[in-house]
């Protein structure tokens, strides 16, 4: 079985769901914690099944240059070179290639550009993006798209568009798995009627999933939740709806709330290591000299293992004193944050109580203060 | 009770004991895993209970700087602060006052220094050490000794070992624990007659354990064995006997073959971080271009976490990657190396074949290649 998915109850427009993959089930809403290089920055495979972690993300782009494919094949796939046994998503690369690559040079055919790290000349195209993430072994491989900076004029948005779903066609006469599903993503920037077009196009051809491609690229929170709640609402019911690289908790929130199902980014994990930790009671700054000598811990309500054992005065310490450990102990933490809140989301939705879930959130987080995030 | 040692087997002069304290016991000879800063580098409380780590060893001079006794002491000591249950010896500071402190001022009274961190003036005396590591609650305490650079005149090392013995007998008037014990620690350079005569004057002031102490400051494996050769037969045999600062296996083997009871050494850990792995089969250097596509473990007699789930390959990608998780499944695989090493040494005097471990282990361990640790 590929990948299947029960849409098991809605409350509004948000919607309960559970996908099955061959390395077990994704309850959705979900939250992907980030693994750039096939791994989840400080955090062991132990360290994310103690988190009841049900997916993690990985990037193509990344493990194509370290440790590159071959390495990867010798351990049979991603799964077996970190050791971890639940499901993954990777990412095609798309976004990277258009961050991070120097001297890229976009054709019909695919892109080339020189590695960051070598400046070898490499050549992604739908087909070999295909073929890595089928070599990976993954759950859920992403087509390859063009992903385009904000702002971006309309005649340039819609041209970009229009390449990324000849790839995604591509892709998709290219992907053959037994084993994994391939997502869509849609394109069109701040246009609506681009995106529409996007989402028809990558109806018919018929994706496991459809992901929401080309925001949180520096646009403000509104005009990404504008853009959800326009497509969202033509998004095909039957099947998992991904906005890739949102958000925060607020963020995510609002999203679940225009009926999006799959979430991924880099907040938790990096905030973490750079001291802002989210709690029940909003958020703290470790660095704060008014923790210096705080025998609390981060969040009184919290049940995780850092929380459980630690005070804000022990974290604050490992943070002045560049252990290594205090990294551990924040990712621990921001991670559960994150996935007890689609935890508590999942709950909510299901008992037809999640408006009010949201409130509550609301009231009591300041989403305003944390810094902006580079991807 | 304070702390309770028991001598529960002997092969030739190896010696299997226990230590019981008020926070359990530590079945000798023991190694432990070095926490400097009230945290073993990147290993959680959790992570070294899964070790079975029996004792970390802490530093009251780090300690002592950040985050200072007051915040110790609002956590009810270093366990409560750091959230470790087991027993847990802290260094004087000795050491550390006389190789990384600044303006360095000595007199009979005790050592005024300025602080690397701050530039802070401090002063730290026989007395107000033992109230350091009174207020931290360990269960474990050394006594403020003069640490002495080597090579050294005989005459400086005399006056020098003189003067620890007099703050010795300070600290013992001192440090008064209903739940903790105190070692003197000996001195005399490399000198056999001053370490005799130091060792007598600590029997007379009846501590609860003997330190070896001024060893691995820089001189040959060999000359440092020589005296613990030497002194280890006058040591007394009802209490428990730590060699401070060592080592490498093989020097912990031969030690543990001359009679010593306890070690610490920051060379697993440290090795770990650098990429440098001990394994039955001998020293791996994960840097080594032949290990980027290993599928193998480090070692594959081994049954750490590391090695039960991951390939050197992984490891030598994390690595590369710089990804912290690297050196947390380096280090957890480095402790683990030296505790089911003293673990083996431990049944195999029991089972009155120590001697053929030892040269088992020599016939296996190249111990010439490692670099040297600065401590």
């Amino acid at each position: 079985m590929a990948l299947e998915f029960k849409l098991l109850a809605e409350d509004d427009l948000a919607r309960l769901g559970k996908i099955n993959t061959s390395h077990g089930c994704i309850d959705t809403p979900a939250f992907m914690p980030v693994g750039t290089y096939g791994a989840v920055k400080t955090l062991s495979p132990k360290a994310l099944m103690d988190l009841d972690a049900q997916i993690i993300l990985s990037n193509t782009y990344h493990l194509m240059e370290r440790p590159g494919i071959e390495i990867i094949k010798k351990h049979d796939g991603l799964h077996g070179f970190m050791s971890w046994e639940r499901p993954i998503l990777t990412d095609s690369g798309g976004y990277q290639v258009f961050s991070l690559a120097k001297n890229r040079s976009i054709s019909e055919e695919g892109v080339t550009f020189n590695s960051p790290l070598n400046g070898d000349s490499i050549f992604l195209s739908p087909e070999s993006c295909m073929q890595l993430q089928s070599d990976f072994g993954v759950d859920i491989a992403m087509a390859l798209d063009e992903c385009t900076p904000f702002p971006i004029k309309k005649t340039e948005a819609k041209e970009s568009m229009l390449l990324s779903m000849r790839w995604a066609q591509r892709c998709r006469d290219n992907f053959k798995s037994e084993t994994s599903g391939l997502f869509g993503i849609m394109q069109g920037g701040m246009f609506e009627d681009l995106r529409e077009e996007s989402l028809e196009k990558l109806i018919e051809m018929e994706f496991e999933g459809y992901a929401i491609g080309g925001l949180s690229v520096g646009e403000s929170s509104e005009e990404m939740l504008e853009i959800v709640n326009f497509v969202s609402l033509k998004m095909p019911k039957k099947s998992p709806r991904y906005l890739m690289g949102v958000g925060t908790p607020l963020d995510i929130l609002n999203c679940v709330q225009k009926g999006i199902d799959m979430f991924d980014c880099v907040i938790p994990t990096r905030h973490a290591r750079n001291g802002y930790l989210y709690t029940s009671e909003g958020t703290v700054k470790l660095r704060n000299s008014k923790n210096r000598d705080s025998t609390d811990p981060l969040d009184p309500n919290c049940c995780c293992y850092t929380c459980s054992n630690f005070s804000k005065s022990y974290l604050f310490h490992l943070d002045k004193t560049r252990e290594v450990l205090g990294s551990t102990l924040n990712t621990i933490h921001n991670v559960y944050f994150y996935l007890n809140l689609m935890k508590q989301i999942r709950d909510s939705i299901k008992q037809n109580k999640f408006k009010a879930f949201v409130d509550k959130c609301r009231d009591t987080w300041d989403n305003s203060n944390y810094p902006h995030i580079e991807k």
